[in-house]
């Protein structure tokens, strides 16, 4: 039997997802977790690797095991040995064939600021304080320079090995929120560090100090912006098949009329 | 000088606002604060007395001091001396007759339940965690007996010495955003424990196991349901003068007309 368990986590206190050696990873805790759910060590494969501090409200992983348990149960069976900064939502019995990172056809990010000189005590840690005045408008409209299929090149952190820097975003949403703003990107990938980097970009372009068709078009680190703090960072969405459910994901052009299908482009 | 302070704070480590022996209270943490912005000893005045975990994110108090500040300057002196779980949102010089608890005529209280079996990581010890299926439009209809002029003893808690028991609520609202459900209720003022109690009974009405209006009449405390957690109570505004600014307050019909100008009746 496979499951996919949709997980949130404040990662604030985790190395990232990845198990490591000495540091606490996401990975780990859930592991540990599903050791005593089913009652012996079971692989957990997650969609992605998450780096350090960052946060998720949708993150998915998937779990195999000869034991049938109910899946409507295995919500609040994991959460009673998770420690409280994870939190298993929901999860489902998933065909064989799912694999939670290669099933992906897409992922979608939340970067959460709070535009304001003065912290707020319930966001400590679960954004990024940025005090100067910001026209929302105006990073909407500079944002959708990110949209389409472009080299990523110079959104990528730096000693990154990957040679095939191309990727589609679909949308980019810049959304104020009180003291808040809150940016949401989906895109069929990401480089390491690539959402931080487009919004260290996108803060210094809303400034006049940065261009991001020049950044995107010049494949060059140094053209864009600094890497924003990775606590304002969330993995919120990871997209599967056409119903939105972990399925066997298709790709190319059958996988972009699913996109289509579901409102994405 | 005198000047008004706004804070917000999690009360999660905290025993309440008033200074305790051998206790870490908000009032201790400003007050040693005001010590480093303003270079000497003052005394702190609060609007109220909060409850040991309950939390604020419109809480009013007042410092007076012989050293002149920018008012605007504060709440940034204030932060970098603070620690992370309290924050000055803003700051305003006052007349010398302003009192933080005395002037205020009206306190606006905010709970916050999580209705699902599964919680929430990012919202760990700042809701109640209330797994049971809650019909909003039935808890809305249902607070409205709240609402008016009425003899709360039943909502107050036992052993509290208060005899002038009567209190008049201005509103009680409820709303659902996804998986949490928001109550606010603000009145002329609260009993020891009222909002809790308040919480507790509506949940318990809502399930029709207690009848709101029976526990007002019968002025029992027995008559009222259990006391919800603190963890789920926000004092969110104190309301004073009618422009909704720390001034002096009037009392008696005057400041109904007040309060009726600023749509809280």
């Amino acid at each position: 039997m496979k499951y996919a368990l949709t997980l949130a986590f404040n990662g604030s206190n985790f190395s990232g997802w990845q198990v490591q050696k000495n540091a606490p990873s996401v990975q780990a805790a859930v592991q540990d977790a599903a050791e005593k759910v089913f009652g012996s060590r079971l692989p957990v494969t997650g969609c992605s690797r998450t780096d350090s501090g960052v946060h998720a409200t949708g993150y998915v992983c998937h779990i195999e095991s000869e034991k049938r348990i109910d899946a409507k149960k295995l919500p609040l069976a994991f959460n009673s040995y998770l420690p409280r900064d994870i939190s298993v939502l929901s999860a489902r019995e998933t065909g064989d064939d799912f694999h939670a990172r290669y099933s992906a056809f897409g992922k979608e990010y939340l970067y959460v600021l709070r535009n304001s000189p003065v912290r707020y005590p319930f966001s400590e840690g679960l954004c990024f304080l940025y005090p100067h005045a910001l026209d929302t408008e105006k990073l909407r409209a500079l944002s959708q320079s990110y949209v389409g299929r472009h080299d990523f090149r110079a959104f990528m952190a730096a000693g990154s090995k990957i040679q095939d820097t191309v990727r589609r975003v679909y949308r980019f949403d810049v959304e104020r929120k009180g003291g808040f703003v809150l940016m949401r990107v989906a895109a069929d990938g990401f480089l390491y560090n690539m959402v931080r980097i487009m919004v260290g970009t996108l803060l210094r372009a809303e400034k006049g100090a940065c261009n991001i068709e020049e950044a995107l078009a010049s494949r060059e680190r140094r053209m864009a912006g600094p890497t924003a703090p990775a606590c304002g960072l969330y993995l919120s969405r990871v997209f599967y098949g056409a119903d939105g459910l972990p399925e066997r994901a298709d790709t190319g052009e059958k996988t972009e009329t699913k996109i289509a299908k579901k409102g994405l482009i």
